[in-house]
């Protein structure tokens, strides 16, 4: 069920004052939120833009139910860091997003995610759960061609 | 190093609508700002609030280096959350938070937090570095007495 | 179209630390989210829980059209104020409200909402359109003595 | 002490989920939160990346001492916004900022901010005050040049 994905997301982040805390570094749960648009800049990057990604699947979101993070080193407001990220692994109703958040080129956050693909229950309109992730919006992260510019030698393998 | 410690915080949240999200569940980078408010309170509980502390032992703060949440339910806003927090082990100069959210009596977010104490390079004021934290500070968490109501087999050691 | 209104909502909150800025004092767009967790306190009080309300009138939320704050003096982490809130006009599908947030004492922040009472367009699902207030929910906030809604005596001077 | 200046910035955000609130628009302290980065922004675009501003000229920020906004039409998740800001007065230790947010071209939000120039008080290191705005910081707006492309008549009566 476990399945490498291509799509890389990079995002170039300005770090703002608000994002900051008294001693003037970012304030960590800022980082989520980084993240959190991070992951929806991926999914864009596959062709699915978070707003009509949620109507044309019926879903309300991909809520985390698992997140971990290293803290590194610290950026401050007026740096601006890079971001990558990219989904590690497909299951049948979750996936794993890895982020890396790089300062001044070198790694400063790193951050694991694990969402699920959440619908509103059909059986009551109050609870949300996990539905099976469609094929074809895997398949959006894992298409061959113009997503896979750098990387000639799995190209020449696949002549 | 490690050391069971004995101070437990009890914090109650009301999740506001500016918490949420468009799929009307927390937000969960909120989560970490709540929890980021539990560990301060649990400092303030233990005789050090936030401010003063730092004042009176010359650091910036206690950035964290790690941290890991598991998301088991959602809560929504009206809702009223209680957080339990309490330090699980004391290193050289990092410690842990463990956090449990429950709603209506269940448990439904974990967060385990390491944090640094963390003062201001005295070589490069730029930089931020860790301290080790003063053993008054770990004593205030471990204090007998009225701190250590459920640890029956704890009290009898001592006598 | 105008009226006083008389219940009085008065929130105590404790600054956080990731409320603050990198100049240690809080960021002023968090003073918004205390103002909004203040509307929401005084409907609350007047008996209308935010979550509840949405579900018994059909509207979708009381978004601001305009918003006036004056910063009198800044507020750190650690500190606990009070913001004391009421709403001082009811139009037909809007209203203001007022806050005043104190510290130790001392007017430090002050501002003033206008809201409206919010659907989503029977014509349009993807826009919201203002629809009157209910009478029932300006009256309680109007009733008499400080916390009576439910007392036909009071209702009955009024004729 | 009225001065009108030439420096505008346009910024251009993509308004995140987590921007958002349960009533699927975008969380009005949120809005406070991109001025403030346009500010930021518009200093920048001056010469004055803010790390680098605060220290040069020894202050602590530029805190709001008030601020109005008008909230026009709604923005969601997924949407692109722009900002226009510019500098319309400079007071001896205030001055005033105009953002217009756009969406799709049109008017959505419009916000005047009155910020001071801050630094630590030198009696009393826990107090920020007010200095005079430095004269280059202020001319770094009206600069000639890049700056002021449409505005040849206003230059010509300097002399």
């Amino acid at each position: 069920m476990s399945k490498k994905t291509n799509v890389t997301n990079r995002k170039t982040i300005h770090i703002e004052w608000g994002d900051c805390d008294p001693a003037q570094i970012v304030y960590f749960p800022r980082y989520f939120a980084y993240f959190d648009a991070c992951t929806a800049g991926l999914f864009k990057k596959a062709g699915l833009p978070k707003r009509q990604m949620l109507k044309t699947y019926g879903i309300v979101g991909i809520p985390l139910v698992d997140v971990r993070a290293s803290f590194i080193a610290p950026s401050r407001f007026s740096d601006t860091v890079v971001v990558e990220s990219e989904i590690t692994e497909w299951r049948r109703s979750s996936f794993c997003v890895h982020h890396r958040l790089f300062n001044k080129g070198v790694l400063a956050v790193e951050c694991f995610e694990i969402r699920v693909w959440a619908a509103i229950s059909e059986r009551d309109p109050d609870r949300i759960e996990s539905k099976p992730v469609p094929r074809e919006v895997i398949e959006r992260f894992s298409a061959t061609g113009d997503h896979r510019p750098d990387h000639p030698m799995s190209r020449r393998k696949k002549r």
